[in-house]
């Protein structure tokens, strides 16, 4: 039962990295394909027609490597096109969103629940639906941080500004007495650490990713697509271009060097 | 010798309004079509082919309008197809880039001349050639404030945190000794309290909106196209999308409400 056939992800740029990162945690023996769609990044601010043509090419890219199962680390087309990656792909497909929701849902207690993301994705309400879906009763607060992106792209992790904007902006879910915190972005991760502070760790921290990554290791169970080898994997990055510091930011946001990134022709923008 | 034609002013998006608003307060009769390309924002990133692609495109929607006179208000686009824009538009063409630079060489007395953009601009060095063109003896120091654009788009303007990070970003500047500085990206205008509190106004902010305002009115006047009527003069925009928060933040890079904002159809990424 064993399939090396790769896991496939995609998501609007260079954010999904940390999606790849926690797929690797957990299952480190499957072999991925990464497609970021860095000439056309953000997708938070397009239309959703726009959104869901891009989804459907992003998809296609990935079919080409024969991928076993797709996870959707981009919170947009979690949220506005999961349906048009789901009918192109004939394997199962994982959204960030709905898994997301559902470990929020299982480790808050009070069911008072945070949700942080692009203004694109908190006016989707997504996951407010996806956590009323799963909890009718539970209270959701969410918060646009905008800030957040460019400062995890530049790496500002550590710095008083930092934390001064965290504050401002999570200081209305403090209010709220939230006990669980959605990172409902993939960028947002690398912030956990002033994330945490701000909040003095009283309200847990739910990673998407590492939720999605979830998702994936009980589907592949489920499926019999999990890879039974023992040999290191194979990661292998496409993007659609190379953005200035594309290296630096890579890295942090994957944890370590991406090694050879390839260039996807023919997607300008 | 008067005409009404109007001016067309140009930019990958919303940033370009503070050109729009710096030509009025020079030249408060003349008639404004601006295009904005929020779909395809922002272009900083994007490879100089698919910029000079873009900035050909920008220029006939522009040319639609039958505009006397082009400013392009993209630093990118100045930086990198200043040349395309002039052979497709056959009327005066104005970019920022180098009256920027000219008005910094007439207002440093030490000749030493700080120059802050996006990583694309910074990179490109198109305001040091054009400084060292016009006078080989400047020193030029180059800085990229990549949250500088996210801040002024939230209207982050006198937070502690902004303070905090244009402090750093200046810090290598004033080590400089720099007697006058650039605000190379239309973004930074709106910033431009919190960089003088940084400098302690000891240093001559040039603002390459206002010096491209300045190029125009000469340009006008030199080739008989200024506008004589004394009529309140008509501004229209244009854009490629509408994006999240669109009338807010327009708003605050042009001073005062928009009124009716068009969207041109058949742009999108």
């Amino acid at each position: 039962m064993s399939n090396s056939r790769p896991i496939g992800v995609f998501d609007s740029g260079i954010g999904g990295l940390t999606v790849v990162r926690a797929l690797q945690t957990r299952l480190p023996h499957e072999n991925i394909v990464y497609f970021g769609d860095t000439a056309r990044v953000p997708y938070g601010p397009k239309s959703a027609q726009v959104v869901r043509e891009y989804a459907a090419q992003d998809t296609d890219i990935l079919l080409e490597h024969n991928v076993k199962l797709i996870v959707i680390a981009c919170n947009t087309v979690s949220a506005v096109g999961l349906d048009v990656v789901q009918k192109r792909a004939k394997v199962p497909v994982v959204g960030v969103i709905f898994p997301g929701a559902e470990a929020a849902v299982r480790a808050s207690h009070k069911k008072r629940i945070g949700v942080i993301g692009t203004v694109g994705t908190v006016n989707s309400q997504a996951y407010v639906h996806a956590i009323r879906q799963l909890d009718p009763n539970a209270q959701v607060f969410s918060q646009a941080c905008p800030l957040f992106v460019p400062l995890a792209e530049e790496g500002w992790t550590d710095r008083k500004a930092t934390e001064l904007i965290a504050r401002e902006y999570l200081f209305p879910l403090t209010l709220e007495k939230i006990d669980t915190l959605v990172l409902g972005c993939t960028h947002y991760p690398i912030l956990r650490s002033v994330i945490d502070t701000v909040l003095q760790k009283s309200v847990t921290l739910i990673d998407s990713g590492e939720a999605a990554a979830l998702t994936v290791e009980e589907t592949l169970a489920e499926q019999g697509l999990r890879n039974e080898s023992t040999l290191k994997a194979n990661v292998q990055f496409f993007v659609s271009d190379i953005p200035h510091k594309f290296a630096e930011v890579g890295e942090r946001f994957f944890g370590r060097k991406l090694g050879r990134v390839h260039r996807v022709a023919g997607i300008s923008a």
